[in-house]
């Protein structure tokens, strides 16, 4: 492989493919094997029971298969391998996204609440039965009226010593557990969060195990529920509402590895601050995000795969040809919809397998400081928001591209999109997550002028692109690099210069990100409302920002991928591909780089002009580069994508040909001659 | 009303809301009573049969009840009332987006057709039993093969003089009919478009009149189909497929208004241009358009009404205080997602009112000239589109900011939104009629060039405005108003002038299309195959220029409608809307405007700053501007609209008071002390 004749450049899909399926490329292929049976796939159209009936079937074949049970101890069946049970778990969606996000709530969810929350005895006791589904379970975290602010719901569980029991309870209607998975039907236990109150005193947010209903599925006394109904998507799944009426369960049950209540009501924790012991419990549960990013990468990448195989079959207006019609990929139009989306997508796999290398090294405690955690977290809401959205862009954008076809259910796109909606406000409000990375940067700005110089800003960008033109260099150091731009790249070529590409995103983030960092400084010295008030006024600057600092991430990742790439002709156009992805992420900020000076207004021009020569040159590898992605049929199943156009589009072509070719055609009428 | 004391204005939202209704708001408020009956209201959650079922039969109640007569001749117990009749058809989504498109099928499309290409002998014969429903029918144009190019449809009639018979037949497959409404199960007849073939010649696509079922509702000989089956949304209808196999129907069959074959085969039509024949008969179609662009508009405004009214309820964390949690709407982030829509929102209500009083003038003859029919197609091609897309945007940003609330049916937000997703692409794929809107603006754009200084490119516009500042002074002269802009409006304050952000908006229509016009210009000496792909590479900016002429065309009927606001507090509020709406087009652009030399870095970096207060400034309006839309419960019918999310918030709030107030509540944990 490598570069053809006369230069032009091959891509090596097989080689490429094994790129993109990453560091746990043997899980996914094995995952792949499973989600290929029919068993386990969607049925488009059942109804909501049928359609829960059968995902709870499927859950088990999962519990049978092993497959949902990596991420387990060893000595209970499970093989401690954190970042594989996620690349399994996420090749769980091209089957039906609504058995992925079931699988999730058992073993993701649930179970690891149980794994990382728990302690040696409520492993022994709950695990065997949850890893077998023997026990269906619910998190119980959301209520109505608390969301992303889980710090404040409402449900108490009140220690009383003279029983040794806690005592759950519901105090108003905002307090229901609400859109809780496997709630309205199949969870017989909980892992349920409440405000731990003993000896007068909130130890705030704890998990409790707590038994649901009864052998008969009966609610047993005190709790009561409702079903959530009819969803936009994810219809495989039982999502409902919980309330407790006083319910008491044993002191054991609370999961009590970073929190525990004395038979007499003392509590302790091994965790000093309450705000810190919070952030700890809930970072256990960050894999959710880490496997959401993985999910919604490979649905934009199967929504890419069927609209680039039908854009390149499908054929629609002559240009120039009194008989042969265009393929429609052959529209600049049509490719300015989904090269830059396959572009992105590249980007995000690239990204998410770094980002499942850092959550493996922490939850395998290889490398798990309270700095790696932070990382992890800040990665994780940097990068679920932006793949998640990306997808419902993409999705949407594929059924748009696919016409009316792309409308009918026969062909993926609807159900996946109306399935995926979700992701972008579970696991984390997506604006909510952005904010929290925002707050992070800040964070680690005001650090770096207390310790100059340091670069903590950068921190992952730095790690992993050792060339960095002002590695280590600090703000000022870059300041003047970009205060020079403008005479040292001059020519449009300039652009093409992955340090250059990597300037311009990197100056953008920083940039924004101390520009509002001085507006906020007097807040300070604010009273608390005003401060408030006053960091309000920022909110979405700080949220563009952030999104600006994910998106940099991806391009470093993108970066790293194309040089680590070993097949010449697959470096060139992946090269062209990340370009792709860099100057749309500049010509999509373009009047934040004109109004601050970074890019004169000719070369602004410049790289609209450049990314649509990018595009045409990717345009012949566009069908190599979404068959790198590895899917077959038995994962697309879509029927626009599996070669039925083309033989619609020959057939069409012969019969005019033979028609012609009789001379039994009629004629077309002859317009009137002009006056 | 007016302004309230203290000079702070006051919005009086039954004026309007009569204002918003526009021209037939009689009609409108005639068709809210109608649409806030149960019976034809969408069940959630229904089978695809069962849905399809009950929409069949509310079908029947329309019918009955006369409401989808309007456009049909007063001989024949209609009112031949084109806009009444389509102001009452686009309220029809409220109740069921499935209902107002088969209602559309059946009398907009399916009965248009007879009526507007058929002759006197059709009408007595067909409409009668069209209007009452006796013949459910099928609008039978779009083919497998062929959607965006009607002119290629592979279907043939043939007419055999022998037997005075047309033969419809169907050659290859990618010649099915395809997505039809009414053609899997209850469309009995059809308006079947073919090739229309005599004397060895193609006369090009006309419309037959032909039967498909009989009375057990099997295919007649000859004729066979398929269901789609399940689509993304629109479940309620039933679309499928048609195939013919040398099926004869009478000569008098023909719709033979524009083109009619004599008995011994002769073709004949009163229009000789075979092409400009063409576009006259799918003209008369043109009301599937404006009746798209008025219900998507609705749904944007019942999705914002929903997200807006939830938005000032719902509270989360706090911002500044120990126990007030802040209602969400007052997050400038959220701001920002939802008041720029709504600004967008009523544009499109104005627009959309100019627009149907256009179709009205056309179709009633009151104003049918070809320049008035080209206009009312152009304006159809421009507002569409951004209508169309805008309601997704809308409906899918508004989900987001309900959160898992969002994603719940009862919500109403997830149904809207999965039915709306095809009107992106059905009555004209979005982006193909932009295509034509680009194209109508370089014609006239060239014309202007050849008899100099007419203005003819911004027809409507100017039209409309006729105090614009550069009116009837051509291109040239506003072309030196755009150099002296600088200078002449140089303050911040600059950017709220109507005039300002008219130039802004115009001028940047005009230089998009002049430029490319420059560009094209070669083509005209190049063999086709050449021209067609120097066409291609501007395809993508073509595109934009016609988005950035609808918005324009949004702009400027929103600026009338402020000015006949009579209300003064209230027309104040609609200016701070209208800027909203303009600035926010001049922001989007903002890189052009830059790169252009429009606007300085200093001003442009003004613009979002403005926004920000402006949006801060529209706040307390929120509620009175969804209010003024007029929707009733029995139209949101959206649980966390009704009131009930400030209930539970309420309950929460009184809950926690009393039990601070009762000294019993439990302390919060201390932190430790930092040492």
């Amino acid at each position: 492989m490598g570069a053809g004749h006369s230069g032009v450049p091959t891509v090596n899909v097989a080689a490429l493919n094994r790129q993109l399926l990453g560091t746990w490329a043997d899980v996914r292929v094995l995952a792949r094997e499973l989600t290929a049976r029919p068993d386990l796939h969607r049925i488009e159209g059942q109804s909501m029971t049928e359609h829960r009936d059968r995902v709870l079937a499927q859950l088990k074949i999962l519990a049978d298969n092993g497959h949902v049970h990596r991420a387990f101890p060893k000595d209970l069946g499970g093989s401690d391998d954190h970042g594989g049970n996620i690349a399994g778990f996420e090749e769980l969606v091209t089957a039906d996204p609504s058995l992925q996000i079931k699988a999730g709530v058992q073993w993701g969810l649930f179970g690891a609440a149980v794994l990382h929350l728990g302690t040696k005895k409520h492993h022994d006791a709950y695990l065997p039965g949850i890893m077998t589904l023997d026990t269906p379970g619910v998190f119980a975290m959301t209520e109505t009226g608390h969301g992303s602010d889980v710090a404040s719901i409402g449900t108490t569980a009140t220690y009383d010593p003279a029983t040794r029991e806690f005592v759950i309870h519901t105090p108003f209607r905002a307090a229901w557990k609400d859109y809780l998975g496997n709630a309205a039907r199949d969870g017989v236990a909980a892992v349920l969060f409440a405000q731990l109150i003993t000896q007068g005193v909130n130890h705030g947010v704890h998990a409790f195990w707590i038994q649901l209903r009864d052998e008969s599925g009966a609610f047993l006394p005190g709790i009561g529920g409702e079903d959530d109904g009819l969803k936009g998507g994810l219809n495989g799944i039982d999502n409902g509402r919980l309330h407790f009426d006083q319910v008491r369960v044993p002191r054991e049950n609370l999961l009590n590895r970073y929190g525990d209540v004395a038979v007499d009501g003392r509590y302790s924790s091994a965790i000093a601050s309450p705000g810190r012991r919070f952030f700890t419990m809930l970072g256990t549960l960050v894999q959710g995000r880490v496997s959401l990013d993985g999910a919604a990468t490979q649905a934009s990448a199967m929504a890419l795969t069927i609209a680039i195989t039908y854009g390149s079959q499908r054929r629609q207006f002559t240009a120039g040809s009194d008989t042969d019609e265009e393929v429609i990929l052959d529209y600049q139009r049509h490719q300015r919809r989904l090269l830059p989306r396959l572009a992105t997508t590249y980007a995000q796999t690239f990204a998410h397998d770094q980002f499942l290398v850092k959550f493996d090294q922490v939850f395998s405690g290889k490398a798990d400081t309270d700095d790696d955690r932070q990382d992890l977290e800040t990665l994780a809401a940097a990068l679920k928001p932006l793949s998640t959205w990306h997808a419902l862009d993409t999705l949407q954008e594929a059924r748009e591209a696919c016409g009316g076809a792309g409308f009918l259910a026969e062909n993926r796109l609807v159900g996946l999109r109306a399935d995926l909606d979700v992701y972008a406000t579970f696991e984390g409000d997506n604006n909510v997550l952005l904010q929290l990375v925002a707050k992070r940067l800040l964070t680690d700005y005001s650090r770096k002028f207390a310790h100059a110089g340091t670069g903590v800003l950068a921190r992952y960008v730095v790690a992993q692109a050792a060339d960095r033109a002002y590695h280590g260099t600090g703000l000022r150091t870059l300041a003047q690099t970009v205060a020079d731009f403008g005479s040292t790249a001059r020519s449009v070529g300039a652009l093409r210069e992955t340090n250059v590409q990597r300037e311009l995103l990197t100056d953008r983030v920083e940039t924004m990100i101390g520009e509002i960092a001085g507006k906020l400084r007097p807040a300070a010295k604010l009273p608390a409302r005003e401060a408030a008030a006053l960091f309000n006024s920022y909110q979405d600057a700080l949220i563009e920002a952030a999104r600006s600092h994910g998106e940099l991430l991806q391009w470093e990742a993108f970066t790293q991928a194309v040089e680590t790439t070993e097949d010449e002709g697959t470096r060139q156009v992946l090269t062209w591909l990340r370009d792709l992805f860099g100057l749309g992420l500049v010509e999509k900020h373009l009047a934040w780089y004109l109004i601050n000076g970074r890019l004169s207004a000719q070369r602004a021009q410049s790289v609209t002009a450049y990314i649509d020569r990018i595009i045409a040159r990717l345009r012949p590898y566009a069908l190599d580069l979404v068959e790198a992605f590895g899917y077959s049929q038995d994962h697309l199943r879509s029927s626009i994508a599996s070669g039925a156009e083309k033989e619609r589009q020959d057939e069409a072509r012969d019969y005019y040909r033979t028609l012609r070719a009789s001379g039994q055609a009629p004629a077309p009428e002859k317009a009137p001659k002009k006056k």
